[in-house]
């Protein structure tokens, strides 16, 4: 008998839970979900003979010790920041661990530990990171097994709506973290181009955009993530002239997201005076310039240079931005204030289905020196409200490495 | 007979000694000026009878409390850094200390421990921050006395070059610390113009100008500083409409400057690959879009929206970035290497004087309830390479403050 805990029961777990509990007789696998809300974690676990559910704390040390120290293997889908402190308690008390997160810095200085502890900290096995890594490498390993040589390689994902319930002037709604998306992209992206580093201030991120069409799905636009060199180590590309990692969003998207990003409005870095009682429009005020005369709309254009009757203006008022509506958040930052206006409009219907969009493309030259491309794309639609798109492609392939880890 | 600790004896500080040495006999006076370079203590200090030189580290604690035991009030002109740490070992051993830099918040919560102890802190009295708020205060409180309101409050500064030596397409050169030049306004800046709080991000920043005409001194142009919203409470304007604080250029500076802030060469949050053996050109280019037959300067003319041979591009060329000189500089980010170019062109000549310019304007209404404007100017050249305008007018007030403690 073997013992999983799974820690986290949020929006990504059902199809990790459900893959386990549909093992676990096989198996002979006991599942225990743990989550601060017992609720969550009972919904996924339902009545199985094989699964229970608990009541877990993180920031209560005694219990995360106790849990993890009954437990063969442990699945964090915690909240990021809280993978640290499972990942030393696992090393520690020498238990098997799994996440779908990145490998942060920490976790990457625990390398050494855990192998003296004779166990594995398995990270970035969601889908993205996760299965881009595990697909891009696939065909690498082929091509150079073919005796073919890589000199670029472009790898793109996107949380979007399905098609037919994409139905709002952004083509977009929160399929994920809604902080993650008004915060994306802040820093410098960097990625190399035939040679050439490039490195891209995040005010004009999103105008330094990719368009392409994917499949008979029509088109698509992406911008480029934060670090596109660090997997070049990894994926053993060192020496590779061309390699870029972005996000994908429907076209027009990034054009009217940018309004955003030159107005300062997703800035987190600070809170705004009296935020709780300034309505939306006054919001959008606060940062253009003074002009008594001239209506908040008109001003805005200006500043970006384009027509009032734009797309760009469309969308941006379609969020109501320009409403008289009080915002009612105290101490608020300006990110803060946008990703409630944005949860109230691009909230995920309950009947909407969401959906995952991969798309790499890979430039080699093959053994006989011709040069080649190769694309591999990947597009996954949620099945329902529960098992969406991106609970699929986060679940199954942590779900997958704990099978292999236990068997 | 009193012991006048100076730490620091840098570029800031010789108007400062030469002013205690003069009053030092008459008020039987020892100044002791310590500095980890001792020889740039010995210039200052010469053979006056009642000056020491000695050598000073910061970072020699014992030596830290030793100087400051020996002493009846110690002068902070270290680096920024290090006042904390001379603070808390002066309220500890009950010493009144002094400084020209902005109180931080580490240093305002030592205020309790500091009227505990008796002694003064006394931060804020250089140029800006310093004589800005003592000129300003002044009026503020002869309009207060009048029975007038004060409604709206501007007030600018700049380090600039003397008139006579200003000969570069800048209009520029450093006259303080060049690293601070080229950080300046990073984050967001805040004011109140009637009412309405505004919000800049930075790469709007320099976009953001007020033009005027100074005296008899030609055109300026301000870009608006960080944070003016923070003094309406130390100047007892809690409700004042306006307040504005700025940093003064002269006319095309700051759409030239912009250009930098545009490509994002003043960075100074991560560094570039292979800095090292980059050159000028390549420099610019990672920070431009991918377009193998264009060269550099169009790309950059394209990127900014202005025609190549501008005034804006005029000043970019001037300084030498399309080059294809190496940088040199290992792991270096870009303000790093931003700032090492304009050390090599904006550096004052042997022979050049330096300039502040400080402008107040205040907005009132009188006790008849008339509305009045009143401004305030004031303009300092150097007097040489060592007695700066900036050393003169941040040791002055330092200076004075200290005379007034001890007497």
């Amino acid at each position: 008998m073997k013992r999983i805990l799974v820690l986290g029961a949020g929006l990504s777990t059902p199809s990790l839970i459900k893959y386990l509990l549909e093992h676990a007789v096989e198996y002979d696998w006991q599942v225990t979900v743990g989550d601060i809300e017992v609720d969550r974690a009972r919904e996924k676990v339902k009545d199985h003979e094989c699964g229970h559910a608990i009541s877990f704390n993180v920031n209560n040390e005694n219990d995360v010790k106790h849990h993890i120290s009954n437990s063969d293997i442990v699945i964090s889908l915690l909240p990021a920041r809280f993978h640290q402190i499972i990942a030393e308690v696992c090393v520690k008390l020498k238990k098997n661990m799994v996440s779908a997160s990145y490998v942060t810095p920490d976790m990457k200085a625990l390398d050494g530990a855990a192998k003296d502890a004779g166990i594995i900290l398995f990270n970035e096995l969601g889908v993205d990171p996760g299965i881009d890594h595990m697909s891009a490498m696939k065909i690498i390993d082929q091509i150079k097994d073919e005796g073919g040589k890589l000199t670029g390689f472009w790898s793109s994902t996107g949380g979007l709506v399905a098609p037919e319930y994409d139905n709002n002037p952004w083509n977009y709604k929160f399929t994920w973290n809604p902080r993650n998306v008004v915060l994306a992209g802040q820093g410098v992206s960097k990625f190399i181009r035939n040679g050439k580093y490039k490195y891209i201030p995040y005010h004009e991120l999103f105008n330094r955009l990719i368009k392409i069409p994917i499949l008979d799905m029509g088109n698509f636009e992406i911008y480029p993530n934060r670090d596109s060199l660090k997997y070049r180590e990894t994926y053993g590309l060192q020496s590779i002239q061309t390699m870029y990692r972005g996000t994908i969003r429907r076209p027009g998207f990034c054009e009217a997201w940018n309004v955003f990003v030159q107005l300062g409005a997703t800035d987190d870095t600070y809170t705004l005076e009296n935020s709780e009682n300034m309505t939306y429009r006054e919001f959008i005020n606060t940062f253009l310039f003074y002009e008594l005369n001239m209506p908040v709309e008109s001003k805005l254009a200006v500043y970006m240079g384009i027509r009032e009757d734009s797309e760009v203006m469309d969308k941006i008022k379609w969020l109501g931005v320009f409403e008289d509506n009080k915002i009612g958040l105290k101490n608020a930052t300006p990110a803060q204030i946008l990703q409630q206006l944005l949860e109230e409009k691009w909230t995920l219907g309950s009947d909407d289905k969401d959906m995952i969009v991969m798309r790499h493309l890979f430039e080699y030259t093959d053994k006989n020196n011709d040069a080649k491309q190769l694309s591999s794309t990947l597009v996954v639609y949620g099945d329902d409200q529960v098992n969406t798109a991106m609970a699929k492609t986060v679940g199954t392939p942590v779900a997958i490495a704990t099978k292999l880890i236990l068997t």
